[in-house]
């Protein structure tokens, strides 16, 4: 009896590395694929100027187990040294959230999760304030809050952050306007799983209530960045930008409200991607492979 | 023998104004319009939270001479002590342009003065390079080069703009790609009627060759922003803004080419705005009539 | 003893008027205005070459109560035959949400009335099937389904509508992806108070499956049309309109998700200018004083 | 002697291919490239559902010359029965553009081609009307008009296309507002290397004058389209679109400027995209690798 690969279930892989470039690694990989039975159904692939290395995501179909291809790949990628990862598509990513006490982040994260439009499961969301506690309930994820007064509890609140991180798995980290700075410690713990979104404007303000600086010198475009988290404040890598166009006649408050509207959808357009392996560290630079 | 209103040849006005905010202002100047003959077409208003000043621009379709207009609105302009203008509709407004080596912006310029897309004249040309001498001859307007290498040929070069200014009574010089930073004298010589344009980045680079700062760091987003000229250098009121969405594969040149075509297309709009009375000056801000 | 305007209560007043063109308009205007104590805060005109026809939309502090804006305002009405509105600034209006399954446009709009962004109050939510219940719900609005399976349930349904816009004094009827066509007798009593959105492209797609359509040809932009519902199906005056960028590599699936966003922020914006007055209709266009 | 590759000259060659999807092609084709002594140094597939095939375009350096990568690319070409094509990187593209009367998108290409962003060669260009004869002159580019006025006269001007599409070895026909329709034979003829440029609104305009349907309609959009020539007029693969925000105020002719402005940089963006071999066809749908 032979086997028929048309009614074998098919799983469905994503595969990301990098290396340092070189010729052959194209080969090499997609020669490991088709010793997988594997069937590419997407591939990008990027060699930065910047670092020298080599960047690569492929989707594959195939009917093997992860340890035909962890097999398989081996001398592949110890030849060339690589960092990698394959994972199933579509598996949801573990996701603590925390937040302060705006929720158009949390809303837009938890509407869009439960829409089935976010591949991401959410155990937790750890607030300092209790703002956002009927929110959440509502869409049935556990919520916490506690206050960050003083040193103590900063302290206090960000070892609760590393235990969830611990108890749940945690892969990513989201920072939906929580107004709090994470210490050096957190963020090294964190580095590279942990997303914030902050708002942008042409040029920049630094200081204290920059809307309202902004609004001062008559911006025309103001917007919202996604990036990681480094101990660098506000100037980790970028993930995803946007902008809106604005007049002469706009308040603070609308000024503040047109903002938060680009901070909502980019944030959750960074952690979609995120969550879809598409997001890869080259030094100061994310390679987005959308 | 009676007038026929309807055979009657109709000028076509602007109106532009600005006054300490208090009640009746629009009634009176709406009266002064109808004593002179007018007809409003187009009318825009704006009261500045930031200055406590009220701005006003209004199109108005009269067969009165500009004496008939400057009687029915003088009571007026005094008693609220009005900073104000009154011009035709259309007429091309005297522009100097500098330029460098660069010759997207001034191509643009140039191409949409002749296609009538700009109402404006261009009765010089001024460079530090000779480079665009063939694309400026081409549109049959006079240029000029003259090296500025050292402070002498600054002061020289800057001399020869402020005659130019009073030769040709120019009401606009545009700062076309012109790599030249202006004397703080100059600057104040041409404070409200000099637009300059730069490129911008998101956050803001500081220091030499900022599209490579740009790649290194991975921006999402460039763009361009037309300002009014301060001794401020890039810090002047901002006119209009733009940005154009990139990727991480785009190479540095890649970049500036891009960036060039947002400089060109928002310094035209910064003109064209200005040219038809658009741009109105409240601080630090710009009030834009579009 | 004399009154001190300075400690008098200010109402905050928006006035929305139209009629044929002709001069004097605003001078009468602005003098009605003048004898109510009223200062204008924020004004817009605009005179339609499609129609003739003259629009006007006029926000006023005055510490005058109706009746006497009536007074002063009733000649001047009057005399020009104006179709005329005088409202509170920012009170909400009363608006009914029509809904079927899909929830993106109805979380949007009730998110962002609980957060002081719609100055909207939502009485009751109306759905041919029951899946919104929960979402509903949740924001405290009361919420009633009915299945719309033949033409006595439909008529049923309509019923219910009319019945509803009487009872709550509805001034705006929102159809939030609200999936049956309207009988032209709904059509034509909710004229120029109900809005709908729905997906557009370039070029336009006729028939079933427009995102599928949309695909196969390969579009690059899609988007989404606010417009008033008039008897003719999705051709009633547009309010406003998105597009966002996609490429060949997007599945059907993707586009759906990413036109429902374009959706969502478009139909939000229509109601929020529409509830600020900003909307007027000449003829088959509208005029949005933004 | 041994060689020394880092000091060998090397090649830069884009190979772009397309056949029917199945596994390891992927690896057939890095194995031949590797063979070839070739280094990726861009990559990009896309496995149709519409249609099954598999696309693929590389960027390779390589010390080796064409014969040798044919050598290694038949058994591989021809086993899975591919289309595919090899060329230099940055070979200009020898072009004709065909005009009217209309000057934006021809200067804008002529422009940008000088200024060295668009990788292309205009040998001719051929125009129904001698308008922009200055305007080619400038820029040293032969151009010779002839009226088509009736349908002999068409006939002629479409046997001088062909001959000067055979004399110059043309790889691509630009309709660069050229406002004759093609004849059928004239499409069939330059099936897949001819890009035509037109205005788009949403919702779409049959007939004369879409700008003043679209003022009619008070649209809040326009736009371009850059897509193939087909003999179904305007309804070819589409390759770029871009569009922008207009309001109620603007008039026919501002529309028409604005909308111009949108058919250059479309044109020269899809004019680009194909001199760099990123555009190829899936059926009714361009894969376009930028």
């Amino acid at each position: 009896m032979t086997s028929d690969a048309s009614t074998e279930h098919l799983n469905h892989w994503v595969l990301t590395l990098s290396c340092v470039d070189s010729p052959g690694i194209v080969h090499a990989i997609s020669g490991a694929i088709v010793a997988a039975r594997g069937n590419i159904t997407e591939s990008q692939q990027f060699a930065s100027t910047e670092t020298g290395r080599f960047f690569m995501r492929v989707q594959i179909e195939s009917p093997s187990q992860r340890a035909e291809f962890e097999t398989a790949l081996e001398p592949v990628t110890a030849r060339w040294q690589m960092t990698w990862d394959l994972d199933e598509v579509g598996r949801p990513l573990r996701t603590l959230v925390l937040a302060s006490t705006a929720g158009h982040c949390v809303n837009d994260l938890l509407f869009r999760q439960r829409a089935g439009q976010l591949p991401i499961e959410i155990p937790l969301v750890l607030s300092n304030h209790g703002t956002l506690r009927d929110l959440v309930d509502f869409y049935g994820v556990p919520f916490e809050a506690s206050a960050v007064t003083d040193p103590a509890a900063k302290a206090a609140f960000e070892a609760r952050v590393l235990e969830a991180v611990d108890a749940h798995d945690i892969e990513l980290v989201v920072l939906a306007r929580y107004m709090q700075i994470l210490s050096p410690e957190l963020c090294a713990a964190l580095a590279g799983r942990c997303i914030n979104i902050h708002h942008s404007f042409l040029p920049g303000f630094k200081g204290a209530n920059p809307y309202r600086q902004a609004h001062a010198r008559g911006v025309k475009l103001i917007g919202a960045t996604a990036h990681f988290v480094t101990s660098d404040l506000d100037e980790g890598p970028i993930i995803e930008q946007n902008v809106v166009r604005v007049d002469h006649s706009r308040s603070v408050s609308e000024l503040v409200a047109i903002g938060q509207d680009e901070e909502s959808r980019t944030l959750s357009q960074a952690v979609k991607w995120f969550a879809e392996r598409r997001v890869l560290l080259d030094g100061a630079r994310t390679i987005i492979f959308r």
